[in-house]
Formats: structure tokens, C-alpha cells, sequence
């Protein structure tokens, strides 16, 4: 406990406490706008800092988060092991098998996503460098070869989480995305190594051309020999060592080799411990279990903490230039979009499918601004184009969840807990035949729905005339289509005596649902259905439900429950 | 990015590596010799820091585990976050009912199991100071307060993790020693709250009086109002935000805010991260993933990672004084291992329980290493008594495990698949009669047993011929007892057409166990028939291993998928 004093703790665990929550609620207020969450945490992170929070209290801002001393560079250490950890994961979700099978479409997507914004920032900073933003006497080789470089860069940590909150992680657009990605910024990764050893300030003094040779050679040995020792050893791991601990460890400690050997061989940690995550994930060996145990801890904890503490580095307000900001992000835009979605076409995607990579790869973040923090350290640009370049990062990375998800035009299925109105929840109905139930359930439905009782019951009733609605294990679903009606709505009642509702398998109903879908529902209904019936197969959750008081605790039971069987 | 250099991230990757794949190898070493993984963990940090890696090679020790600098204190951060993390998940295992059934034996044992051993530190060290380690010139009250202290102190988290590691932590037993190790450390660290303040370096000034009310309400707080308020919030976070993110984020942002408060009121870090835990775990709403999923994630890559770094802490071999050592583990021993058995018994615990509570309630270690880092950094005592104090709460904690275990005389049934000897496994039996099966697998059980396959096959014949030992899904277990034999042994055959081993479903076998147990086994057949039965019950797990065509990989999937499922 040398250097650590008990004042430092304290910072370190008050910070971590106040970014860990912040960010926690920022990215579900994120999530509730249909934004990936990781732009919440961000902007809970700026909020935090010497934006808004620097200004409304310098002191309380100086003495939670702290540009210098002992509690900053703990913070610093475990925002970056953060990250580091973070990739291990996006990697563990990698699929080798579809990146190979799509290996023209990547290949291409990735050069021309690089090249095509490294020409655009190349020409435009050697053309208008004031107007990219250049400080007076900077040199303007090294400057441009910094805006190329710096529109070319993507960010594989928030693009990885965006496909992931947009569900789109594990499909094969998804994988192409992240594959593309990795392959970009390994590009641009090495292009930053090469201004770097330009500069003077490579890492130990590695040649660029060793960089580039080592980074081949490891991540051509992770993904082939690496990959089948990995898969080799797994077994011996999980049959010889506590469980599941010992596999735990091993990742774990992979990780951090495989990111200390990166930082090692010049470029940044995180293609390490992605290597390492795209390697073990590969093995069929490797069980669902430790890969939900690093992904759960890793998302709620290290990632969070990581993505926040971005927004801590600079004053947001002060270095704010307008024009500059609008210039960058168009020049980025432009740039990278044309440059991944012509890559695309070349390989023969359908427009639409390019076009979404396009703004998908046209994701910034971190990178981008660790990449820019690098260089104002070494005076190669100011703090007005970082703070633009950061802007850039954000405004790109907010794109790209919208524009995927409407340019791909796909809505995934709810479930359909999500529609449950909170005020039709009836625990206890009195009603005791099917008539008596559904005007009961009507009725708190219309005092949801601030329409009249009688037009549900009606509708709702009719329908159940033509078939009756009772499933077998005392489950019922009277439902209906309701004209005027924006989105689906769900109420439910729970019979302690049961209902008869005509059952198939001549049980009293005590579980009964009413659902409302808009006259056109385009399939809703069905999937609603079929949702509700596979959530009540199970008679431990049928049981749980009938013990529910309250429509939180119904909620939160039917939201948990689902996902413990996955 | 401002402190960290890249030097210092690959410093910081490189240790934080090595000290979590040796700590859970050693860790893995312990549990074979049937020690709590802790202490190969605290050993492996031992090897690693200056009393071995330091002598065989300074120059790596020194890069690897610098004890100044920015990398050292960013692995500082992380170990004390890790412990805070640690108690967190010893919070949540706690049982608060069986506390408060047992209050009265919990209020003797942790009162007298501080008393004995203060008394008798403060009079030895008063009445032999030299004897005790003291240096030349130190104030002689203030030794005796710090040695009567530094005897009273508990190691929580080693209690903890032994009781964990022995499987003794849910049990009734369990509760009420860490009970007594909770409110015994509480106690302990009031008496070092005051020690520090006689010092003059009382943190924050905060006058003890306060220090101990403060500590007191909050504790009061956290099991009353802050229990029933968590109780209340967890079904709204479940029902209104991301699954299980939400839930993991409020658990980890709050134990990082109760950490903050106890070390702002004076008292150590871990006491909020703890009460926190157990005010969380008392929950009936708090999911059983959410607790898995920290314990894992914590048990694998934080507490081996605090439990490692503290052996990097000094030279345990320079400052070794046996007869000094000796000394303090004696008195040690005697003050504690006394004071709680005495208490217990006054509680009417039976004798037996008594003396295993001493010695559980006896172990210390980390706490222990605190207090006297801090002693040392105020020059309260030398580097002498500190490596004594060390190898005292090493000593105990070595000594917890197998005590408690031999006088409590408890043996827990292990799994089968411990038996199974790996040279027994037969992927694809040739035979397709019984008799041809059990003389294949009396072959293989031979080979591995180095005894005659005929006596083998003999005696399981005979016993097959008086009842068949089909069972249902293509299960048969036939076994014999045989003499001279130390401890069961199992063989597996897989027989792809299956064989008629005359099942009461009628089904040919095609999973076949051949079980010997010594003659004399204590049930150990009939235990080990019903865990086979019950492993297979589950189809999966039938099909799974029809697949399987070595032994690790057959080991790995029955210890895996068995906890799958709990």
C-alpha cells in the first residue's frame, strides 16, 4: 500500500461509483431513443467532465476526477483495462467461419474504406490545412498525413457495440461490419505507427517495417496455430482445473499476454485481446456459460467505465469552432461512407447492404480520439480539432445505428413484455366465466388506453365467439385487432379459481391475456401469440407468475426468467 | 491518456498476466494438496515479488512488479479494487436469517474472539517488548495497542474464501463464522481507527467517537432501511432497464459507493463493499445469474489478482526472524483459537463445533498484511515483526482449512467423474454381449489399475448375475467391491449399437459404467450409482457424450455441463 493513500482510494472509488452509474443511466435513456447505449455512456462521461460539470463546480470536478496524481492514473489503468477487456469480448463473438466465406467482400469493403477518406484528408489538408483546422507553423506533410489518417480510422469498440444493441452482432451483415472493421483499423492502426516513427516518437524505437512484420505474423499465428492450441486445450483446462474458474483465468490472463504483446510490437492493446476473444470463441469447446460470464461483467462494468471516462479528457464547450466541426465531419462522412459502400458495390453487395456499411464503418470513437489526444501531446494539432475531431466521432457514431436500421428497413420482433400496459395488469380477477373476464380485462385496458370500455369488450368478444382463445397449461389469449391503434398493447389477468375458456386440454384458464394490435399489424399478433405460449411452457414460470402482485414484479420476473433458459 | 505512458500500459498488462495465470495455477496446486486456493495465490505472489524472482533476477522483478511509479499504482488500483469487488461477493453468499437465529453464539464468539487475543498481545508486549519484535525506542503503549491489535484482527476474505473453497459457506457453521469474522473485524479495525488516531494520522481528521457512531448507523442503516429499499428497487431496475446490465451495473456502482463511505468514515474500504453485498443478497429478488455471474467473474480475475500482489509486498526471506515468528504464531494462535472456542462454548456450541470455530475464526491475512504495511510506513515496528505478522496470518490460514476440516470430521461426497480413471474411458466397445462388455471394460480397468483383469472380471460378473444392472436411457452400472482397493475407481464404455444389459425400459446400454469401490466404502457405491443416474437423466447429456472420443474431453463436458444446469 506504498503509493495509494486512503484520499486516493477514496477518489478512485467515488469516480468509479458516480461514472458507473451515470453511464449506466445515460446509456438506458440512449436505448429508450433508439441510440446503441454506448453514445449515453459517452455523453454521461462529457456531461461529467470539464464540460458541463468543470464549469457548473470546478471543485467538486477537480476532486472526483482528477487531471493529475495517484487517483487519475488508477482511473486511466482501469479505464484501459476497460477496453482492453471490452475487445476480448467483441472478439469472443466474432464468427470466423462467416468473415471467411465473405472474404472478397471484406477485403475490399476495408482497402477502399481506407483509402478513399485517406486521399480525401490528404488532399483537403495539403490544400486548405487552415481550414482543416492546421495551427499556424505546423509542419504540413506531417499534418496532412494526421488528417488522412485520423478520417480513415474507425472505432472497432463502437461499432462492435452498436451492431450489438442493434442485434445485429451475430449476423452475417453484422460479422462482414466487425470484420471489415478490424481489418480497416489494422490498416489505419499500422498508417498511425507510421506517423508516429515519422514524428520521432515510435514505441521503443521499433522500425515501422518490423511493426507491420510483427503484426502480420501474430495475428496470422492467433487465427491458425493459436486458434487450434487454444481448442486443444480447453478440454485438458476444463477437465483438470476448478470450474469454471480455470477457464475463467485463462482467458483472462490470454488477454492481457496477447494485449501486452500488441502494445509491445507498437500498435494498441486491443487488437491483442481481440485476437485472443476471435481465437477461444472459435472453439466449439468453449462453453455458452464463460463466454455470458466475461460478456455480462465485462458490459456492465468495464465497458461503461471505459466509454465514460472519454468524455472526462477535454473541455467540449471552450474548444468548440463551429465551422471547423461541420468541416471535418463532412470531409469524414464523405470519405469513409463513399469509400465502404463503393468497396461494398465493387464486391457486389446489393445498394442497399452497401450503403449500410457505409454508415455502419463510418462509426468513430475512441480510437479517434486516442489517436488525436496522441497528437495534440506531440503539438502536431490543437485542442480546437480535437474537440472537432471528437464531435466527429460522436456525430458519426450516432448515425450509424439510424441509418443502418433504416436503410436495412429491418425491425426486429418485440417480445412481448415489451407491450404489457403496466395499468392492465389485474392480479386478482373476480370475474369467473370467459364474458365476465374479458369485460374485466377491457375495462382496465380502456382506463389504459383512455378509450371506451365497451368498443374492446365488443370487438375482443366477437372475436372470441369465432374460436375460443383457451391454450393448454391454463393459459388464454382472447385478442383482437383495434382500428386507430399505433402499437400493439397487452393486458393481463390472473384467475386463482380459473376460467373456463374452452381450453384443449380442458383445464380452467388462470393465466389470461388480452391482446390489442393495430388493424394492420403486419404478423404482430402471431408473433405475440407464439411469443406468450413458448415464455409459459415452462410450469416454474407459470407458477411464479401466479404468485405476482404488482405489474414491476411481473415485468421484472418475465424479463429475467426468459433470458436464464437462453 | 495524459499519465500513462505506453510503457507503462505494457508493464501494467505484462503483471497483471503473470500474476493471474500463476496465482490460479498455484491456486489449482493448493486445492490438490487440499489447501484453500488462497493460499497457493498469496504463495504465487510470494515466488514472484522479492523474497524469490526479486534475488534470482532483480532487473525483471524490478520491471515486472515495480514498487514505485506509475505501473505500480495503477496494479495497486486494481488489487484494491479487486478486494472491494472480492467482499462484495462474500456479502452476497451471506445468510442473514441464520445470523440472527445464531446471534447469541455470534455475539459471544466475536466478542471473546477479539478480548482473549487483545489481552493477551497487550500483556506480552508490555511485559516482553523485545520479545515481541519491537524496536529499540518505540513507544511502548502504542507497540502493545498495535501488537494486541494486529492479534485480534481477522481476515475476513480468507475466512470467506476458505469456507467457500471447503464448501462450507452456506452451511449453518459457515454463517456463523463469518458472522463472527464480520463483526470480530468490525471490532478489530474500531480498535485500529483508534490506534491510528493516538498516531496522528487518522483519516480526515474525524475524531474515533464519530468514527465508531458513524460506522455503527451505517451498518444499522445498510441491514434495516437499505435492505428493504434494495428489495424494493430490484424488481423496477429488472423491469425497466437492459437485462442483466442493469441490474450488475446498480450492484457494482453501489459497492463502489459503500467502499467510498466506510473509507471516508475512517474504517476500511471493504465493510461497505460487504454490507452492501449483504443487504443486495438478502434479496428475493435478486437473480441467481446476476450472483453468478460477479462471484465468477470476481473469484477468477480479481481475487487472485489482490490475493497475488500481496506477496510482491516485501522480502519475506531477508526479514525472516524464526524465533520471532514462532513467537507471534504461537501467541497468535493460542489468543484466538482460545477466545473463540471459549466463546462458542459459553454459547453452548458442542465442543467439536467450539474448537472448529477457533480454528476457522483463527486464520488471518490480508487485514493482518494491512495494518502492519501501515505500522511499518509509520515506524510503529520493523521489517522483522512485519514478515513475522505475515507469516502468522499465512500460518493460520494454512492451518484453518484442514483443522476445520478434521475435527469437524466432515467429508463431502465427491462427483464420480473424480473416480474415473482416464486409461478406463473406451470410446467404441467391441463387444455386443454383457459378459463380452465387462470383460472389455475389466481389460481397460486392469491396465489402469495394474492388477489382473480376471479377479476384475470375476467379481463384477458374479455381482451382475444377481441382478442386472441396466437402468433406464441406455444406462447400465455394473460393480463390484474389491478388496485391497484404496479408493473407487470407474471405467466407461461407449457402445455405439447399444447392449443388452436387460433394462427395466427395455432399451439396449449404451453408456456403461464399471465401478469399483474398496470393500469397506462407507456408501461410497450407492452415492456414486445415484450421481451417474442423475448426470444422465438429462437427454443432452446422453447424446453428448455418445459423441465424445477422448478422456479429457469426456471429463471436461460431464464437470462443465453438470454446473450448467445448477
Amino acid at each position: 500500500m506504498g503509493g495509494l493513500t486512503r484520499d486516493d482510494m477514496l477518489v478512485v472509488l467515488l469516480s468509479c461509483g458516480i461514472l458507473l452509474s451515470a453511464a449506466r443511466i445515460a446509456g438506458e435513456v440512449a436505448r429508450r431513443l433508439n441510440q446503441p447505449a454506448v453514445l449515453g455512456e459517452i455523453l454521461a462521461g462529457i456531461l461529467l467532465g470539464p464540460s458541463l460539470l468543470g464549469r457548473l463546480s470546478p471543485q467538486v470536478s477537480s476532486y472526483l476526477f482528477p487531471a493529475y496524481g495517484n487517483a487519475a492514473l488508477v482511473l486511466q489503468g482501469l479505464s484501459s483495462v476497460g477496453v482492453i477487456l471490452f475487445l476480448l469480448v467483441a472478439g469472443l463473438e466474432v464468427d470466423l467461419s462467416t468473415i471467411w466465406r465473405q472474404g472478397k467482400t471484406t477485403a475490399a469493403v476495408s482497402v477502399s474504406g481506407v483509402v478513399a477518406p485517406f486521399a480525401l484528408g490528404l488532399v483537403a489538408a495539403r490544400w486548405q490545412p487552415a481550414a482543416m483546422g492546421a495551427e499556424p507553423g505546423a509542419d504540413p506533410w506531417s499534418f496532412a498525413l494526421f488528417f488522412a489518417t485520423a478520417l480513415s480510422i474507425s472505432a472497432l469498440p463502437v461499432i462492435a457495440r452498436t451492431m450489438m444493441d442493434l442485434d445485429l452482432y451475430r449476423t452475417d451483415f453484422g460479422m462482414l461490419v466487425v470484420a471489415a472493421a478490424v481489418a480497416n483499423d489494422l490498416i489505419g492502426w499500422l498508417c498511425f505507427a507510421v506517423l508516429l516513427a515519422m514524428m520521432g516518437v515510435s514505441g521503443h524505437g521499433t522500425p515501422v517495417g518490423l511493426t507491420i512484420a510483427f503484426t502480420l505474423v501474430f495475428a496470422a499465428l492467433m487465427l491458425t496455430v493459436g486458434r487450434r492450441l487454444l481448442d486443444r486445450m480447453l478440454p485438458w483446462i476444463q477437465a483438470h482445473t476448478t470450474w469454471p474458474a480455470g477457464v475463467l483465468g485463462l482467458s483472462l490472463s490470454l488477454a492481457m499476454f496477447g494485449a501486452a504483446l500488441t502494445e509491445w510490437i507498437g500498435i494498441h492493446a486491443i487488437f491483442g485481446s481481440l485476437l485472443v476473444g476471435v481465437a477461444l470463441g472459435d472453439s466449439i469447446h468453449l462453453r455458452e456459460q464463460t463466454r455470458a460470464t466475461i460478456d455480462r461483467f465485462v458490459s456492465s462494468f468495464f465497458a461503461p467505465l471505459f466509454f465514460a471516462s472519454i468524455g472526462l479528457r477535454t473541455d467540449f464547450v471552450a474548444n468548440f469552432d463551429p465551422l471547423l466541426a461541420l468541416t471535418v465531419l463532412i470531409i469524414a462522412c464523405i470519405g469513409k461512407v463513399l469509400g465502404c459502400a463503393g468497396g461494398a458495390r465493387l464486391a457486389s453487395a446489393t445498394p442497399r447492404e452497401a450503403w449500410a456499411m457505409g454508415f455502419a464503418l463510418n462509426a468513430r470513437g475512441a480510437m479517434e480520439i486516442i489517436l488525436g489526444l496522441l497528437a495534440l501531446q506531440h503539438g502536431l494539432i490543437g485542442e480546437r480539432l480535437f474537440v472537432a475531431l471528437v464531435i466527429m466521432a460522436l456525430a458519426t457514431s450516432m448515425l450509424a445505428g439510424p441509418a443502418v436500421q433504416s436503410i436495412l428497413g429491418k425491425r426486429r420482433p418485440r417480445p412481448f413484455i415489451d407491450y404489457l400496459a403496466s395499468r392492465a395488469f389485474v392480479p386478482r380477477l373476480k370475474a369467473v366465466d370467459r364474458r365476465e373476464v374479458i369485460a374485466e380485462l377491457s375495462q382496465a385496458m380502456a382506463a389504459a388506453l383512455g378509450r371506451p370500455a365497451s368498443a374492446i369488450e365488443d370487438s375482443v368478444w366477437n372475436r372470441e365467439l369465432t374460436m375460443s382463445t383457451g391454450l393448454e397449461h391454463s393459459l388464454a389469449i382472447p385478442h383482437a385487432r383495434l382500428a386507430g391503434l399505433g402499437a400493439p398493447v397487452i393486458g393481463l389477468g390472473l384467475s386463482a379459481t380459473g376460467v373456463d375458456f374452452d381450453a384443449y386440454d380442458g383445464e380452467p384458464s388462470r393465466i389470461i391475456f388480452l391482446i390489442l394490435t393495430p388493424e394492420d399489424d403486419q404478423g404482430v399478433q402471431v408473433h405475440l401469440l407464439a411469443d406468450i405460449a413458448r415464455t409459459f411452457k415452462n410450469p416454474d414460470m407459470r407458477a411464479k407468475v401466479l404468485q405476482v402482485m404488482g405489474a414491476t414484479e411481473l415485468i421484472a420476473l418475465i424479463r429475467t426468467e426468459r433470458s436464464e433458459e437462453e
